[in-house]
């Protein structure tokens, strides 16, 4: 079965992305990606030789998907450490969608990011150019989160189940669980059984599933923030606020780092950072902890941000974001805290998303009460 | 779709395997298992069940076999030890039964043991017992090797993929891999992740693949065997080596264990037993190593048998077989030789199940031939 999406009458209407377009998404989903998704660059070369090989890829709202078919979220799974060693070509977004197709004897209509959080925003591009297919404007985080349960899709009702994995040598893993906590443990134990990396499918929609079940709008809304990043590099003074003012964020710190300390825990990156406030901060100290995203933003002991906030790291000078791996002695860093979208404030998601998700015993603190 | 098996036009000569030769058949599939495939205890009380419960099972000859339609080798994978924590029903086996014959849009004529070795030789009988189906006489080791790639289907050109894993909460995993190996590694990570154990289907083949791929008439040949042990223990005086003579049987050592040594490597029992000589043999010292089954006895540091020729305990008074786990201190015990099927003496087999693989740097020495 071959992937079909026929583009609207009035084709004039629907957004494409071309190659400058997905530079301005990498960087503005590592900035929603609050520390993880990993270093954007790779992502961002596979899109870019992706779309310069097959053409522009469409990027189409949810009311402009087709009444029948599959919306497909694809993703790496695994330590993006590892994809740098083994990165993965159109072949393998190729047969997980086709798997899928096979399962569900229904073609895939539209693919889209899992979460909005580094490599795994650009992924989706790489499968739409190969295979002509468009990308729905729309992800499960809004965001980037380090499991598969933590997905507004799991929370809507949507199972993860049926779920590919499979490997750049062509090994399939197709798994039907009981709930999506077990389609995360063995596709976890998949992934690290194949190498440590991992091209997934999950959480396959059927069209009119899709409005109750995403969080809208996320990619064009990275694809903003990181064209005004690229924008504010160019600018003499910058105020990051202003800036980045439609998102919500708030400068919650400036500052240098005067210490990181990283420990792989479970699969996990796990850390803590310090630093020592310049300009107006300074005198103060914050820590952040992170499990591969920021979780807790602490000034001199006291909270000022918690996940599902995002909390996220731009160099200062440069205005580019900081993954939680790439934070180093000695950088000057703006700390900013972006609100999450409202889907993740409420008890039910906090649950599965909040600080104590993480195993810290303090309430969630909505960003924009915070002192 | 349902398993499908219409009983031949002369239906009175089809053997059926009832409640007491399951007996026969979990004792001699333990001799057979040469210390390996767990404590057949377990499933031959799963099979005691299921027949109860059922009806006696057909067991048919390849001949007998249909012309068209799946034959599937089922089995238990992991450590039989965790197996007694969480007994496999019926809908362990339905279930894998069902994803394969959804896979291959084809019904499954019948089951088969994967390896004549302990539970695995019995758990076909759930199965069989349970979906209305035939066991056909065969299996694909004439033993209990460790390693799903060690199979007569492996090397003779069918693939273990797809393979279908699953557990007893409801989780299913379809594997469709490169290679065998991949097979191996993929399910045994996944079979962790469940817990230790799981019921697996694999080495699904098409009738006509049949003849060239099993080793042919192994469950016939347990159950005689278990049949003339049984015999055996109303007996006075047994000559183990006449009572077994149809399978070759060689008397290699008789003795008392006086040491193992066990520890767990890579999710295998590893170990090494010593026994000092009695009767003929006083003076003379045995040991013997094991990966879950025993790959090499020496007599006085002089191999005497060596995989894949089977080395199987026997109690001497009870004529009982042991497997690796049940050997202990102050046993008295027969140790046999008995040769493998003439499949695995290929040099192409003996590279899969020789003592080189397991890394010895022993030739295989058949064990007709040796003093």
């Amino acid at each position: 079965m071959n992937a079909t999406w026929s583009r609207p009458k009035e084709a004039s209407k629907i957004r494409t992305i071309d190659v400058d377009e997905t530079s301005d998404l990498a960087v503005g989903a590592t900035l929603f990606g609050a520390g993880g998704g990993g270093d954007p660059y790779i992502g961002q070369l596979m899109a870019r030789d992706a779309i310069q090989r097959h053409g522009a890829v469409p990027l189409i709202s949810i009311d402009e998907l087709p009444k029948r078919g599959l919306v497909l979220p694809v993703a790496m799974m695994g330590a993006p450490t590892v994809l740098v060693e083994k990165i993965p070509s159109g072949e393998e977004l190729g047969r997980v969608i086709e798997t899928m197709q096979a399962y569900f004897e229904q073609p895939v209509v539209a693919v889209m990011p899992a979460e909005i959080g580094g490599i795994n925003a650009t992924i989706p591009f790489v499968a739409a150019a190969t295979l002509g297919l468009p990308v729905l404007d729309a992800d499960g985080m809004g965001r980037a989160f380090p499991e598969i349960p933590m997905c507004s899709m799991s929370l809507s009702g949507v199972l993860a189940n049926p779920m590919v994995v499979t490997d750049e040598k062509g090994n399939v893993v197709t798994l039907r669980t009981i709930d999506d906590d077990w389609s995360e443990r063995l596709s976890r134990t998949a992934t690290v059984a194949m190498g440590g990396a991992s091209i997934i499918a999950l959480y396959a929609m059927q069209t009119q599933q899709v409005p109750n079940a995403v969080i809208p709008a996320s990619v064009s809304r990275a694809i903003d923030a990181g064209r005004r990043l690229r924008q504010a590099r160019q600018a003499t003074a910058v105020d990051v606020e202003t800036l980045l003012a439609p998102f919500g964020a708030k400068l919650l710190f400036r500052g240098r780092v005067t210490d990181v300390l990283r420990r792989t825990v479970a699969g996990f990156a796990r850390g803590q950072a310090t630093l020592a406030g310049l300009d107006a901060d300074r005198g103060d100290v914050l820590t952040l902890d992170f499990q591969n995203e920021h979780l807790i933003a602490r000034r001199n002991d006291r909270v000022c941000a918690t996940v599902p906030d995002l909390i996220t790291l731009l160099d200062a000078e440069a205005h580019l974001p900081i993954t939680t791996e790439g934070i180093a002695y000695g950088q000057r860093v703006d700390v900013l805290g972006l609100p999450c979208d409202p889907f993740w404030r409420t008890p039910q998601a906090l649950a599965r998303v909040g600080p104590a998700y993480f195993g810290y015993s303090l309430p969630y603190q909505p960003l924009q009460t915070t002192p």
